[in-house]
């Protein structure tokens, strides 16, 4: 049995305003041509299906087209979860018909104990949760409410959920789980990956790689790139685009998709590449070498996008010239534009022109920072976080 | 052939802010207690399925389990459309797999075509359009660029989809069409009926039912009252729950469904009313009467939703009442809350508290009565509903 893993398609999701959606046109192609090469009996999809909870009319219109394409026009069941940025309750419309045909998308926490089975694997597909869904769904299944009170993170609430997975293991099967959520190798690191949502992995939220060891595999999202997974069977495939410009300067960041076979022999995976239509390149220059045209041209100015530092920017020097205009002549499309300012104490300051790509926690963090010259304590960290949490939770 | 004809369900509308989901989960109830009473062979849903482009995601959940209790648990096929109120994108996700099981939902011109085949009857879905709709339409499908600018009516775009229809016509069959539109009964007549929007039938987003007279029944949704159906086999189902005031104050009010047979007879058609749980009432009289206990102890005060409209009110006698809070006391859920004040001139004034139940078309008809004194012309009308169908447009 081989099954495709990929996960964080985020459809509809825009850099700096920039629309990724003939992005992600492109990579879904390239996905759907691996599945039908290599044959695989299935393909996994592990959470942030949408971007957010509203997706705009041509990402639903994508989406279902996608999704089309696998599971009606090329007959591949699909397995697939919501994640964080999904919204449980729309995202679960419809799955009821998508089932008749081998289309499994689970949304809610009670969807996740009853497996698909096929002839060699149990497959449990668990969507991303938080520790309050836990608390009204054991509240609702016959646990006393002191006990419901006591889940308060999410690995008591994963404990709870794995221990009733178990009770429908089929011992003459292998288990694999399907989920959305940051995990790290084991309970005493704290990793510092960055996440989509580019809060720091570690704390509250976090799970470690022991409380999913009663499953052979584990095809996870949330983390956008697979080499934050924390063992080798507990893996991230990571997004299939790239999603911002910290992401591009990770250096060996090439994106793909896993192919996970499962047989007599165990459980293997191979790494399958995707090539972007568009790459996402970092220049950080100064002023002179990038307007320099022996700089420039060499440069893949017609299939890339741009994210330029200017160093050593001295604001007096340019007080007449539209910065961004004068580049943009030369490079076509900047997705992002930063200014390393000399500051008058010598110290090197980094402005950050987009707030837009800021997450809410790293803007209250910045503005903290800003103002008081500390950084926020771990604790108000995690209650930023819960806050925001509560806000997005309205939302769905 | 028995079909069940209901129309503009609006799921997740509300009355001056109260929810109506109940109402409708009730009246739901008994449209498929009908359904399965009168063993009918489908149910016709046709068109405003939601009230909005963007539902709220109870809504969304709603109408989910609406959908699984006729098409997966009941087996009946659904025929349903969008309306106007529904994005035509994002009702059309997940419409592939739907149809596997007889659950047929039309959203875009181009899907109206081919009609659903049983054996006595050729079914037509026909969402709901409007001319720019038709010209992307048949711009995409080898009209003369020309040709394509001189669809500027709803009529001349519904000649050339009805034209497109008749192709497809099978002579041994009866031919049924699902549509959602104002349709009066022929060209000479105006008529004055009211859509949900409270805009006027007639003029240009008007047809008439000589422009469906190539089909033998016409089940039709957009006019929440059957009254309004302009001939005997055109019909207008009505919604199943009243959404406003102004529809409570109609007599001869009550709300249903119809099922139509189809046999070697003919057509016929038998309505079937449905119960609200709850009743909207309208009262118009004098405060002394409203407070009297003899007058509200007879109202069914917690059976029904009151609209009150206090007549002859003066308002220095009330400087120090909270006229809405005494009359709750009383009423209980109190939906709108009118004054019909004596005033200066000795001229009536109703003032309409609610401007939520106003329409945006409305809305700014009443303003600009207030600044100038006039109505606006039928040119200005016909402009500020162009304006505000382009918002909503934009959004779907």
């Amino acid at each position: 049995m081989k099954l495709l893993h990929t996960a964080d398609w985020h459809i509809g999701r825009t850099l700096n305003g920039y629309p990724l959606l003939d992005e992600q046109r492109e990579t879904f192609k390239q996905i759907l041509d691996i599945a039908k090469q290599e044959q695989v009996d299935g393909i996994v999809i592990a959470g942030d299906i949408y971007d957010r909870a509203i997706p705009n009319p041509e990402a639903v219109t994508t989406l279902d087209e996608m999704f089309r394409k696998i599971n009606l026009e090329n007959h591949l069941p699909i397995y697939a979860i919501s994640g964080n940025h999904d919204s449980a309750k729309r995202l679960n419309y419809g799955r009821a018909w998508m089932k008749q045909s081998d289309f499994y998308l689970n949304t809610f926490i009670e969807e996740a104990f009853t497996p698909i089975e096929t002839p060699q694997a149990q497959i449990f597909l668990l969507p991303f949760f938080d520790p309050m869904d836990a608390r009204t769904y054991y509240g609702h299944h016959d646990m006393p409410n002191e006990q419901v009170q006591e889940i308060k993170t999410i690995s008591q609430a994963m404990n709870l959920v794995v221990a009733d997975m178990k009770k429908n293991f089929d011992p003459n099967k292998k288990h694999l789980l399907v989920t959305h959520f940051a995990v790290t190798p084991n309970q005493d690191t704290e990793l510092e990956l960055t996440s989509e949502t580019n809060s720091k992995v570690g704390g509250l939220a976090t799970l470690t790689s022991d409380e999913f060891s009663d499953f052979d595999y584990v095809m996870l999202g949330h983390i956008h790139t697979r080499f934050a997974s924390p063992t080798d069977n507990i893996r991230y495939s990571g997004s299939p685009v790239k999603f911002n410009v910290k992401e591009a300067r990770i250096k060996n960041k090439g994106k793909g998709v896993d192919i996970v076979t499962i047989d007599d022999n165990g459980i293997n995976r191979e790494f399958k590449p995707l090539t972007p239509k568009t790459d996402l390149i970092v220049l950080e220059e100064d002023w002179d070498t990038l307007c320099d045209e022996k700089f420039y041209s060499q440069q893949p100015l017609d299939s890339a996008w741009f994210a330029i530092t200017i160093k050593n920017f001295d604001p007096s020097e340019h007080v007449h010239t539209n910065i961004r205009a004068k580049l943009q002549k030369h490079y076509k499309t900047i997705v992002e534009l930063d200014y390393q300012v000399k500051a008058s104490d010598n110290q090197i300051q980094t402005i950050n022109t987009n707030i837009n790509d800021l997450s809410p926690e790293e803007t209250v963090d910045q503005f903290f920072k800003t103002i008081t010259g500390k950084d926020l304590s771990n604790q108000q960290k995690t209650l930023v976080e819960n806050i925001f949490n509560e806000v997005e939770r309205a939302r769905k």
